[in-house]
């Protein structure tokens, strides 16, 4: 898989990359990511990449111009599955999404800034608009990060235990249940009976229940349909 | 305000505070940001951080003396009015939570990885429980990041012009209208000419039905209740 990412600040995607099983994938070929410097395609003296918006209103808009070059550059030396765009009213990015866009070969993310991005960019090029949720950020650095690692940890080779990412909350549709390790007691704090008790099937069955109480409790909405 | 980040992995957060608004709010002095790096609490001399799950089952958890240890330590400094862990069953992150927490004085957020952190951590001392998505991530890092960065561009003086914020998708609970800027034909696509016209109680009545529309198609649970 490769994934391209389009950004005018190019520095803030430096370090989440730079370790965690992020860095491993990249070490191990299993994915490869391209970070672009929006700048070089600014216009004039000044390398502009923004200007005010028609109609009036505070903040700034990234032009069309720029960013129809960068998209196309990249287009022009591969096909790619989707062409994404970071805002916040884009398709609430989910682990259903997650799963599916592990499955792609190419991706191209395009973050935002200011206001947003030019609405033809959007209309003309973009095919995938996702938000990471309902909130707003000063740029789609971080939702871009966000995205990436959610789906390069799905890669097959990336998690040591393949199983591991199985057992994640969302994978089955509940959260998961509370986890102990060691030591038992701790301060007097001890972890539940059953844990220590050897007994597989009963255990199984009461992280079942947990995770249901837990989901009942906490996200009823993902029990519904 | 004040927030300080426990991690085992430190370098990951370095970049999303070293470029955009982030590092000009720190060298404002309108927020500090303090990231303490887990392994130093580690145990034994490989500096043990984590270990397996009571009850059998992939992934490894996060034990609790070292977590333990480095919030009381923090603790033992000033009073925390949020101590937050990043986990996705907590609960979903949006600008509501988003602007409250903006108005804290100190906040600290713990980071997750593996299977999650030792339930005690959770159950003693953890004030709040924060997801940003029903995803999975290689850890809580970028969590605390887009956290950090959504709270921190609220603080007043943080953006350049306060009412750039207010107009964002969701502080109305709409997502915002298209933008669009210079030039008003770029290859033959043109600005709807109502933005053009000068007429800006008109532009700002198309703002309005725009908005609308866009929520209605994209997120109509936003308009319920």
């Amino acid at each position: 898989m490769r994934i391209d990412i389009i950004t005018l600040l190019p520095k803030l995607l430096e370090s989440p990359f730079a370790d965690s099983i992020l860095k491993r994938a990249i070490e191990k070929g299993l994915v490869e990511v391209h970070i672009h410097d929006l700048r070089k395609y600014g216009k004039g003296k000044h390398k502009k990449l923004d200007d005010y918006q028609f109609g009036g209103g505070a903040g700034l808009v990234m032009m069309c111009e720029p960013l129809f070059e960068s998209i196309e550059d990249l287009k022009a030396e591969r096909e790619y599955d989707e062409i994404i765009y970071m805002t916040p009213d884009g398709e609430v990015f989910n682990q259903p999404m997650a799963n599916t866009l592990s499955l792609k070969g190419n991706i191209m993310i395009l973050c935002g800034h200011y206001k947003g991005i030019d609405q033809r960019v959007r209309d003309e090029l973009i095919t995938k608009e996702i938000s990471i949720g309902d909130f707003v950020m000063s740029g789609g650095e971080l939702g871009a990060a966000v995205v990436s690692d959610a789906i390069i940890r799905l890669i097959p080779g990336v998690l040591n235990d393949e199983s591991s990412a199985l057992t994640d909350s969302f994978q089955d549709g509940l959260l998961a249940p509370p986890v102990y390790t060691r030591p038992a007691d701790f301060r007097g704090l001890k972890v539940p009976e059953i844990l220590t008790s050897g007994n597989f099937p009963a255990i199984d069955d009461w992280r079942h229940e947990q995770a249901m109480e837990r989901t009942r409790l906490r996200r009823p909405d993902l029990l519904e349909d």
